[in-house]
């Protein structure tokens, strides 16, 4: 299930003020992409970070399963006055040829230039639809039901205009100019069709940054998505991908996305004990293990008890609020980027988690889990939901095809 | 003058999903910093960009000739009420032992875990002082005139609130979570002394993403940087550096850092035509060579005539207006980042430049400079200057010691 290939590897990594170290070839170049001629052997190498390609075209969309990238955008528009489903249809198509143009390390034309000399880096475009592009465009026949409004929960602070929207983009990419330039680059070509309704900057580890396979740490310090469903695993594809005999048929191969901005209280968090915020979690900060023994990967054991008979992991423990034993079995793609966009008034970070999550129906994921997460989750002191989305996500485009074509030429 | 090296590099990048590629050990590990324990053979590999440490004592502090990251937060922070040079003192001597714990890769005392895991990915924190700062302390008589207040100029549209301060953190890193926990640590360390001001972030890109060698491209799509004193230059300590026995002793070693918020006007310059925006700059866009030409490092010559006896490069090009020599020599360090803070209301980017300029003494480099610009430069049509800031930036630290001590314990 791992899509990316590296697609140059001309050069290896040799460090700024290293000696020498001539590069060695590894894999097969391909040379075939356009960025590859932008390379510059008397220069730096480019390394995997850079010349790395995620493939646009696809059963699945991109940036679902793909590795998480340092840099991400996510930005939701809303279609402008008097564009329906006609010019929707144009502006995916249009979209859908730029994304793979860019994602394939390409310079579409009348380029801005930004991402020249720069490989794809790991760059994925992934368009999504919201409940309401279904009325903008006529549609409401073919809208799931899957994608009616979330319920509120009675935790919600969230902010209207920092939510919902007709069509979503995610941005992903490991080099900061190449995301930049690819949303701008789709946000300009469509500019008479979509408004920008909001927009959100994320970031995760870089690659080579660390050595910890998968996880990633969160803003709390904490080993995050260490239960995530795996591609390999034998349920994956019915967790995650709207399967292509479901309904609607236009969605096959497609998934659903909740977003959530998550502000954490980092000046309530970091004040508690480290013990405490692993009676929180129920995990060990240090390496991610349950509180019940073992490493980061050993299953959690909810039924443990101490020498007093008490549960080791608590009855409101994070991990066990949301785990799938606990939730009818419930389970999704965890796929998020941290924020941090400055200081507030009194001088506590606003930073946070952008929670994605991806899921084959969110009645049946993000819904029931977060519902009991409302009920009881020791870690909600420390927590706001702000900002809530939900977007049907259509599957891949062949070559010649675009996002939602089945939706929007049925 | 290349500050950085390599500290750990046990491993060589092997890319995820490549099959095998054993580790290659390259150059010495010593092993002696505590991030490298935390590194996992059983992970991917950590590689240059993580494991790169930057030393944070020396004649200079670092984040002024370390190489661009990727990513930056720039902070400023006004004293809080009761506090003064006591305070002051104790702030610096604090930030100091923090700083060069984590540009080492350490954890300090009361960590909050979020760059464990992480090698130190050239982390470097750079601190500097304000013209209110030596009010606040009761030092005034210390205060160089080369801090005094820039002077307006006429195209400026600054937001107070987002400019100056008393003192100013400089943080960079090739890996966002290790960037934003040093922010995140200095200002949790400080809160009792220091306000926060404004913040703002930034990026450049990542090693590994271009094979370009040292410049960069802005979100203009221009590279960025040719022109720029190097450490290898005869003048360049000169132009950079206040002298041992410059004027205040105090600041040997030091340096004056000019900070400009610059918005980029990209729907009006991505409309201009590929020759109307290179006439603009006075480059070719492509590879940044003069359009007299040659190619990035040629020089320009201003001398140039066409066919037609019109000079090459317009007389309000970019390049023109700011070459050194039509501005008695004057020139300075550059060393910006980009920003994007999403977008206005009118669908513009919210985008930019975090400029930022190095230099002994801004009355010889920055503010004539910036006065010729002011006057007559072809680009100003596409920017707004926002925000401004002027930060005497002391030396570097001694073993020991503590940035600022020499003006702090005179």
């Amino acid at each position: 299930m791992n899509e990316q290939r590296a697609i140059s590897r001309r050069r290896l990594l040799t460090s700024a003020g290293a000696t020498g170290a001539a590069g060695l070839a590894l894999g097969t170049p391909t040379g075939a992409l356009a960025h590859a001629a932008a390379t510059d052997d008397d220069g730096p190498a480019l390394t995997a970070l850079g010349s790395t390609a995620v493939p646009f075209h696809g059963t699945h969309q991109p940036g679902i399963t793909t590795p998480m990238q340092a840099h991400g955008h996510l930005a939701a528009f809303d279609l402008a006055p008097g564009a329906g489903r006609r010019e929707a249809a144009a502006l995916m198509r249009r979209w859908s040829t730029l994304a793979a143009e860019l994602m394939a390390g390409g310079t579409p034309e009348t380029d801005t230039g930004v991402a020249r000399d720069a490989g794809p880096a790991s760059l994925t475009v992934t368009f999504g639809f919201g409940h309401h592009f279904f009325e903008a465009t006529g549609l409401t026949d073919a809208r799931p039901e899957a994608l009616d409004p979330l319920p509120l929960f009675s935790a919600d602070e969230l902010d209207p205009e920092r939510s919902d929207g007709d069509l979503w983009i995610q941005v992903g990419a490991d080099d900061g100019l190449v995301a930049f330039h690819a949303l701008r680059t789709l946000q300009r070509a469509g500019a008479e069709t979509a408004v920008v309704r909001w927009h959100m900057k994320g970031f995760n580890r870089s690659p080579g940054a660390t050595s910890r396979p998968m996880t990633t740490r969160n803003l709390m310090g904490q080993v995050d998505g260490t239960n995530n469903p795996k591609p390999s695993d034998d349920d994956f594809d019915q967790r995650v991908w709207v399967p292509s005999d479901g309904d609607p048929a236009w969605l096959a191969g497609g998934s659903y996305v909740v977003f959530r901005r998550i502000r954490m209280l980092l000046d309530a968090w970091e004040t508690e004990s480290l013990d405490e915020q692993e009676r929180v979690i129920g995990r060990r900060k240090g390496n991610g293990a349950p509180l019940t023994g073992g490493d980061e990967t050993t299953a959690v054991d909810l039924d443990a008890v101490d020498a007093d008979g008490g549960a080791v992991i608590a009855a409101d423990a994070h991990v066990r609020v949301t785990a799938p034993e606990t939730n009818g079995g419930a389970a999704m793609l965890r796929r998020p980027f941290s924020y941090h966009d400055g200081f507030r008034a009194d001088g506590a970070p606003d930073a946070g988690l952008l929670f994605l999550c991806w899921q084959a129906d969110p009645r049946r994921a993000f819904v029931p889990v977060q519902r009991k997460l409302d009920r009881g989750d020791a870690l909600s002191e420390y927590i706001r939901h702000e900002a809530s989305a939900l977007f049907a996500v259509p599957g891949g485009a062949a070559e010649g095809g675009y996002v939602g074509q089945a939706l929007l030429e049925a």
